[in-house]
C-alpha cells in the first residue's frame, strides 16, 4: 500500500487519544489535556471503550465508531493492546499513529520484538504511518497539536517559531522543549521518532525541508540503519536550502581499535558521521547552546552572509578584541575599515577605535545618532556583510532599544542582504523586538561571533553545493574485484585499471630477469617479496631501495631470496617486485574503509606523524566528485605539507583530487566486495609531475 | 611614605564622594545616591563647597573640614580639579581615593598626562592609594560600598558571593557587574583600576588572596607593564590556594610578525601570556560564559576533586554520552564502575544503563529514592572525585529538588571531599538550595563538565605547586654575555659554559688540521664554513655532512674554501667548523625571546612540521625549574615524537630538561644583554644518551 503523506500527522484536521485517560497526568491524560488547552481547531476525540466521557469530551469505543475524517491517532495503551489499536486506526483510515507505549524491541524481550514486528508489518500492509513505540510525541505548535506526554509542553509556554526539530531520543527532545519554552526560543514542528518502526529520522527531516513554516531543520542522531534514505533526505534539504543542525554524540569508538587495517583503525564510526556531515554541509553543533544558538540563528536571521567580512561594534574596546579572536578562530575576517572612512569616524567618535572591531565607548548611549552614522559607515564604507554589535546591557532598556531599532531599520533598507547581530544582556520582550526585524540577539558577545560563523557556514555550504561535481565514472576496461586474497601486484593492477597512478612494477622469478625489466622500468628501482604470505615485508628485510644499476639488482635478488627463505621458509614465494623508485614528493594516504551502515567510506591523510600521531584524516562517504576531494585535502592540517612548506615546490594537488575521486568510484562500484583499500604511500610529485602510488592493499570480505 | 593599606579602601570605616552632585543620575550623584540606599554601615560624606546638603545627607565643602576618620573617597570633580580634591584627602589623611573623572593620560593630551603625572607624585608622597583616574570604581558588596557611576550597581540587584573582581577595563567591569546581577552570580569585592596610576592589577590580585571573603580571584586584564609585580602576585595567590581565572584578550600580534629571529616570530605577547598563566597555574578563559563559570564553580564547590574520575549520572543516555564526550575532551576519567556494582544497579534500575555515565532514564522522577542508592553507588563503588548529574528540567520544581538535596546531603556526608555538579534547567531559588550546600548547578550539561575541569585544573595545579624545584644554579665557570656580534661557535662554547650540551667542534685553518681534529672528535664528522659575515651556509654549500674518514674531511675542507671563495669573495673567513656529527634522536628547537614587559621568555618545540606549519611552540618565563620544563613538554603536541612514535626509541627527556631548565636560568642571568637565543637542532637522543645542540645563535641587544 503507498504510504500516507506525513502531513497528516503533522497537520491532522482531527486527532484521536486511543488509551484516554481521565486523569490528566497520566500518560493517555496528558495528550488529552494538552490539547483541549491549546487552541487546536479540529475535533479531538478521546478513545477508550470503558467511559462515555472523558475530561469532558465525548469519548469513542474505537477509531471506527468516529465519524469524520481522523488523521492523526496519539496511542497510549499498554504494550499488549497496541496492534489492535493500530488496526482499528488503519480501518478507519488514520493517516498516521503516534505510539507512546513502550514494552516493545528497546525492553529487549521476544514478546515485544514480535509485537514491533507486527507493527512494521501492519505499516507496511496499509500504508498508515507510525511513529515510535516508545516515543515521547509529535508537537505542531501553531496549530495547536500537542501529541505528547513531556510536562514541558504544557500550556502556552511553547512560543510558535520557525525551528522544527526531530529527536531520536525522547530524554533529549523533552529536554529541548523544556530549554526553548524556558530560554523563550520559537519552535514550529517537533517529534521523537523512538523506536522508528516505520517514520525515521530521515522521513522527518525530508518532510521538514518542505515545510513552509520551518526555516532550519534541527535532529539529534543516536544511529542510523538506512544510509540512502538519510543521504537523500540531507541532500534534499540542502537542494531547498534548508540548514541542518544534528547533534550526534559519541565520538569514542572501542569497536574501530580492534580493526585489522590501518585505514580501518582511523575509521571511527563517529569519524564518518563527521564527514557525512560535511559533505552535505550539516552544522554538527558539540554543546546544548550552540545547538541551539545556530538554530535560533538560522530561524530568525534576515539575511545569510554573503562573504566572510565581519565588522564588529561594541561599547566596550576589550570585548571588540575577544570577539575579533574569536571571529579568526571560526574563519571569519575581520577586515579594516578604509583609511579615510576612519577619519570620518574620528571626527565624530574622537576616542573611538575606528580600525575594527570599532570601539564607540559610552558615548554612543549618551548620544543615539551615533548609532545610525556608524552603521552607515559599517555598511556603506566597511561593506561587513554581518555586522555584530556589542552593547554591554543595554539591552534590558525598552526604550533605548526602539531607538536603536528605528536606527538600524533606516540604514538596512539601503543595505538589503546586510545581517546585524546584537550581543548584549536583554530581556525576551527586547529580544523579540530585534527578531521581529529579522535582527539576531545574544548575550554572550562570543556566541554571537559564533552564530554569525555558523550562518556564514551555511551560506558558502550553499554555493558549495552548486560547485559539486559528479563522482567521475570509470575507465573502460576497469577491472572488478573479486572476493578472495589479492596480493600487492594484483591490487595495483587493479586499481591502476581503475584510473589511480601506480609505480610501473613486475614480478621477477629469477635475478637475470629482475636486472633486465629494471633496466626496462629505469633505475633506481626497489626490490621487494612478493608473497601472499607475508604483510610486513620490510620486518623480515624483504625491501631493498634504491637499487642503480642491473649488477646491483642481480645480487639484491638473492639477497631478498636467501632472507626470506630463513626467516619465512613455508611461505609461498612468487618472486620479487621490481619496481619504480619515487623520489621526492609528499607522501599521502589514501584508504577506504567499509562502514557497517555508510559502505564505502573514503580517507585522505598526508603521511608520518599526522596520520600515526594526530589521526589528522578526513572522511567521505563514497562515491563523490572532485569538489569534494578538494574539501577533503581542505580539511586536514597537514595540507600546508603539499603547499610548498620551507621552500618545497608546491605538490600537483589536481593529480591527488583526481586520485581521490577515482577511488571514490571505485569504491562505490565494488561496495558489495570490497572491506577495505590501504594506498599507502601515495606520492605526490611538485605540480604537474602527478601523483603515484607506492604500495597498495586490498582486503576482501569474507 | 609608606603606602596605606588597601584594606582601607575595601572595608572603609567612612566614605566621602568629592564632587557630589544632588542629581542620583549625574556621576557625581550617583554613588551617594547607591551608598544611601545599600546599607552601609559608616558615615557617607557629600563633599562639594556649593551646597550645604546633597541629596538629603550633610555636605562638607573640603575633606578635611570633616571630622573622624575618613577611609575612602569617590572623586568625581572634573579632571582639573582633581589634583586639588586629592591633595585635600591627603591632608586629611585619607586611606585611598576612586578617581573616576577622566581627561587624563587617556585622553592623549600634555595637560591630561601632566595631571596623572601630578597624582602619580601625590601618591607616592603621601602614601594615600590611588585608583584610576578614568576608572568605573569600587565595591565592596557586603558592606555596602558602591563606589561607582555604573548604573548596574544600583539596588539590591547585586548579590554578595565569594568572587572578587578586578578589571583594567570599566566597560567590561560594567558588563561584569550587569551580568552577575542578571543571573544571580554572587560577588564580593570589585574593582576598576583605569589609568592605574598608584593601585594596580598586581596590587588587587594580592589583596583579593589575603582577603577572607574571595573565594576566588577573577581577572580582566589588558596589558602588563610591571613583569615582577605581577609574578609575585599571582605566585602569592597560589601560595594562598587562591584560584585566578583571567580574561586577556588580544591573540593576534602584528608586531611579532615583522621580527627578525625564529624564537621571535612564534614569541607574539599573546603565547606569553598564556605561558606565564600556566606557569602560574591561572585559569585563562576564552569566552565570558567560561570566565563566569569558572569563577561560579571556585566560588561555590564544597571541595576540590582529588583526582580526573567522573562520575556521570543522566537522565537521558544521549546526554550522558555528550557529556563523556566533552570529558574525555578536557582530560576528565569517565572511568567504568566496577562490574559486580553495575550488576547491583541493574536490579534496581533494570533499563539502565549502568557502565558510567550511569542512565537513570525518567524512573528516577518517579522513585527518588533510587537517587541516594545511585550516589551511594557511584561514590563508594565507582569512587568518583566528581559526579556531574543531568537531570533535565527537575530544577524547575522546588520540592522535588528539597527531597533530592536531602538525599545528596546523606550520601555526601559519608563521603567528604566529594564533589557533586548539577546538570538542569533550574530558577535561582533551586540554585541557590544547592549552592548553600556547596553544590553546583549549570543549565548546560557541556558546561557543568567543563567547569569540574576548571576545578580539577586548580586541584591538580596547587599540588603541582608543591613539586616545582627551584631555577638550576650555573655551572662555575659560566660566561657572561657581552653586547656585540658573536659567531655561531662562540655562541656554542658561551651556551656550553652554562651547562647545555654542543656537539663537540673545532675551528681548524687548514685541511690538515681539520682531517687531525676530526680523527680525535670521532667520524663522521660535519664540515661548515666559520665567517662571521655568512648566515645562511648551506645555501652557498658551505656544509657538507657525514664525512668518513681523514681523507674525505682534507678534500671536504679543500671544497668548501673553493665553494665560499666563488660565492662569497669578501667574506672574512675564520676557517673551517669541524663538528661531531650526530645520528638519530628527535629534533627540537630551543630559543630565548625577549619580551618587552617579561624579559627573557623560554620556548621550546618539536623540530620540522609542528613549529614551522603549527607553530606548536610551549613557552615560559625564565627562570625555572626542571618541574615547569617538563610541563613545557607536555604541553606541546609533537612531544609524541620523544615518546617513541612507531617503535622509535623513547627520546632522553630528562637531558631536554634539563637543558630547557639550564637555558632558562642562563637567560636570566643575562636578560640585560639577550635579545634572542636560537638552539635549532637540539638533539635528543634515546633514553639514557643525552641531547645535544648542533647549532646555536645568539643575538644581543643593540
Amino acid at each position: 500500500m503507498s504510504k500516507q503523506p506525513l502531513s497528516r500527522l503533522f497537520h491532522p484536521r482531527a486527532i484521536g487519544v486511543y488509551g484516554a485517560s481521565a486523569d490528566p497526568k497520566k500518560i493517555g491524560g496528558r495528550p488529552v489535556d494538552f490539547i483541549k488547552r491549546s487552541g487546536f481547531e479540529g475535533p479531538l476525540y478521546p478513545i477508550n471503550p470503558n467511559y462515555p466521557e472523558i475530561q469532558g469530551l465525548k469519548a469513542y469505543p474505537s477509531a471506527t465508531a468516529i465519524e469524520g475524517p481522523l488523521d492523526l491517532v496519539i496511542v497510549a495503551v499498554p504494550a499488549p493492546g497496541v496492534v489492535a489499536a493500530l488496526e482499528d486506526c488503519a480501518a478507519k483510515g488514520v493517516g498516521g499513529c503516534v505510539v507512546l507505549s513502550s514494552g516493545f524491541a528497546e525492553a529487549g524481550g521476544a514478546q515485544g520484538e514480535a509485537w514491533q514486528a507486527q507493527i512494521v508489518e501492519l505499516s507496511r500492509r496499509t500504508g498508515m504511518r507510525v511513529v515510535g513505540p516508545n516515543c515521547m510525541g509529535i508537537i505542531n505548535v501553531r496549530r495547536g497539536i500537542l501529541g505528547t506526554f513531556t510536562p514541558s509542553a504544557e500550556g502556552s509556554g511553547l512560543k510558535p517559531g520557525r525551528i522544527s526539530l526531530v529527536s531520536q531520543s525522547g530524554a533529549f527532545g523533552g529536554f529541548c522543549l523544556a530549554l526553548m519554552r524556558q530560554n523563550g526560543i520559537g519552535l514550529n514542528l517537533w517529534i521523537t521518532t523512538g523506536n522508528q518502526s516505520d517514520v525515521d529520522f530521515a522521513d522527518c527531516v525530508r518532510y521538514y525541508a518542505d515545510d513552509a513554516d520551518t526555516n532550519v531543520i534541527v535532529g539529534y542522531i543516536e544511529g542510523i540503519t538506512d544510509r540512502d534514505r538519510l543521504i537523500d533526505a540531507l541532500a534534499y534539504a540542502r537542494s531547498k536550502e534548508k540548514p541542518v543542525v544534528v547533534m550526534k554524540v559519541g565520538s569514542s569508538d572501542a569497536g574501530a581499535a580492534a580493526a585489522a587495517s590501518h585505514t580501518a583503525s582511523l575509521a571511527g564510526a563517529d569519524q564518518v558521521y563527521d564527514g557525512l556531515f560535511r559533505q552535505y554541509g550539516v552544522y554538527r553543533a558539540h554543546s546544548i547552546d550552540e545547538f541551539f544558538d545556530v538554530a535560533y540563528a538560522c530561524a530568525t536571521a534576515s539575511a545569510k552572509p554573503k562573504s566572510d567580512r565581519l565588522g564588529i561594534v561594541t561599547v566596550s574596546g576589550g570585548v571588540g578584541v575577544l570577539m575579533a579572536d574569536v571571529a579568526a578562530k571560526v574563519g571569519l575576517d575581520v577586515a579594516p575599515m578604509p583609511e579615510d572612512a576612519q577619519r570620518q569616524l574620528k571626527e565624530y567618535l574622537p576616542f573611538a577605535g575606528t580600525r575594527n572591531p570599532v570601539d564607540m565607548t559610552a558615548q554612543l548611549v549618551n548620544d543615539l545618532s551615533l548609532f545610525e552614522k556608524n552603521f552607515e559607515m559599517l555598511l556603506a564604507r566597511g561593506n561587513y556583510d554581518t555586522v555584530v554589535s556589542f552593547l554591554s546591557s543595554v539591552g534590558l532598556d525598552k526604550n533605548l532599544n526602539q531607538e536603536i531599532i528605528g536606527q538600524l531599520r533606516k540604514v538596512l533598507a539601503k543595505y538589503p542582504g546586510r545581517l546585524v547581530i546584537m550581543s548584549m544582556l536583554s530581556n525576551q520582550e527586547v529580544r523579540r523586538m530585534y527578531e521581529q526585524e529579522g535582527l539576531l540577539v545574544f548575550d554572550e558577545p562570543t556566541r554571537a561571533v559564533r552564530a554569525a560563523a555558523a550562518l556564514r557556514h551555511f551560506a558558502r555550504e550553499q554555493a558549495r553545493a552548486q560547485t559539486l561535481d559528479a563522482p567521475p565514472s570509470l575507465p573502460a576496461g576497469v577491472r572488478k574485484v573479486e572476493r578472495g586474497a589479492l596480493n600487492e601486484t594484483q591490487a595495483k593492477e587493479i586499481l591502476m585499471s581503475a584510473g589511480i597512478p601506480m609505480t610501473r612494477e613486475v614480478v621477477a622469478k629469477t635475478a637475470d630477469e629482475a636486472a633486465r625489466q629494471a633496466t626496462e622500468i629505469g633505475f633506481p628501482v626497489v626490490l621487494k617479496i612478493a608473497s601472499p604470505d607475508i604483510q610486513h615485508k620490510s620486518d623480515i628485510g624483504g625491501v631493498l631501495l634504491k637499487l642503480a644499476d642491473a649488477e646491483a639488482v642481480r645480487a639484491g635478488f638473492d639477497t631478498i631470496m636467501q632472507r626470506v627463505r630463513k626467516a619465512e621458509p613455508n611461505a609461498r614465494i612468487d618472486g620479487v617486485v621490481v619496481a619504480q623508485m619515487i623520489t621526492g614528493g609528499v607522501e599521502t594516504i589514501l584508504g577506504v574503509n567499509r562502514d557497517p551502515v555508510f559502505g564505502p567510506v573514503v580517507m585522505f591523510g598526508i603521511g608520518g606523524v599526522f596520520v600515526e600521531a594526530f589521526k589528522d584524516v578526513a572522511f567521505r562517504v563514497a562515491p563523490f566528485g572532485e569538489a569534494e576531494a578538494r574539501a577533503m585535502i581542505d580539511e586536514v592540517k597537514g595540507r600546508v605539507m603539499l603547499r610548498g612548506l620551507r621552500g618545497a615546490p608546491p605538490a600537483d594537488e589536481a593529480a591527488l583530487v583526481r586520485a581521490l575521486a577515482q577511488l571514490s568510484s571505485f569504491a562505490a562500484a565494488n561496495a558489495d566486495v570490497i572491506e577495505t583499500i590501504d594506498i599507502n604511500p601515495f606520492v605526490v610529485l611538485p605540480a604537474g609531475q602527478g601523483a603515484v602510488a607506492l604500495d597498495a592493499l586490498i582486503v576482501t570480505r569474507d
